[in-house]
């Protein structure tokens, strides 16, 4: 496919990064009610809704959906960590979350790019392949995050 | 750990699971609203929130994030897919987006169990290995997910 229209005026292209690059992004406060709000849309389960029931189940007390937190890494990812002039446009993505989000969590994300692979038929384009951290303030890791997103060159002209 | 107190009282412990068995879910009609809604908060770039300015961006229209297809994912998979005693608990997941999750999507989930492995020093517990294909009216494949799950065997006595 052709470029994409930019969506971002000031944003990157490939020409822009390179591998081993980093960044890290703002922060964001994990607050019970938002736990709750996104766990009874997406994940209704006593142990992500009900922080009165949940103690005993495996996270013995509230804590938030794994979705949520991958929904909390793509925002602070978005809005503060890697501008890509195309958006950020992923094929995929590999989570583990070694550890459980809880209420009170100061949430940032720390990443590298990995690697670049271009595309053969058309080099233009690559596939950019990050590792994601998304730590709390005690830098206990509550999510890993591996995606590959689409990237192209600045156009000509 | 000792066995998690089971979240779901008629649920299902690993005795009554095996490899090869599958699931399919209720279905999920995704609104533009609920797009809207959610990329405004957790992605927020224009082809998730702004069907207006979409066209000629990667996705050339309003697309559902990823992330938000992953949160539906769960939903239909917690509510009517696997209901598991303990509670579905995610070590991580690999994930992939064929196509985009358009306005209108009647999204289902159909899944397989595609291996069971018990923890050699906890045998009650094994991790519970799936494909899920998050599909839509058309059969077309919008999200391939697979999780790992911990489940346990049913307590004695």
């Amino acid at each position: 496919m052709k470029t994409p229209r930019p969506i971002a005026p000031h944003g990157l292209w490939l020409d822009d990064i390179a591998e081993g690059a980093t960044f890290v992004t703002d922060t964001h406060t994990v607050e019970t009610a938002e736990i709750l709000e996104f766990a009874r849309r997406y994940d209704p389960q006593i142990f992500h809704t009900d922080p009165d029931s949940a103690s005993g189940t495996f996270f013995d007390g509230l804590a938030a959906s794994g979705w949520h937190v991958a929904a909390i890494t793509m925002s602070l990812v978005v809005t503060t960590g890697l501008p890509v002039a195309t958006g950020i446009v992923g094929g995929g993505a590999e989570l583990t979350w070694p550890s459980a989000t809880r209420p009170g969590d100061v949430l940032r994300v720390t990443a590298t790019i990995d690697s670049i692979k271009r595309s053969t038929s058309q080099p233009s384009r690559a596939w950019v392949n990050l590792t994601q951290h998304t730590v709390n303030q005690h830098d206990e890791v509550r999510q890993i995050t591996r995606p590959r997103i689409l990237m192209w060159d600045r156009p000509i002209g």
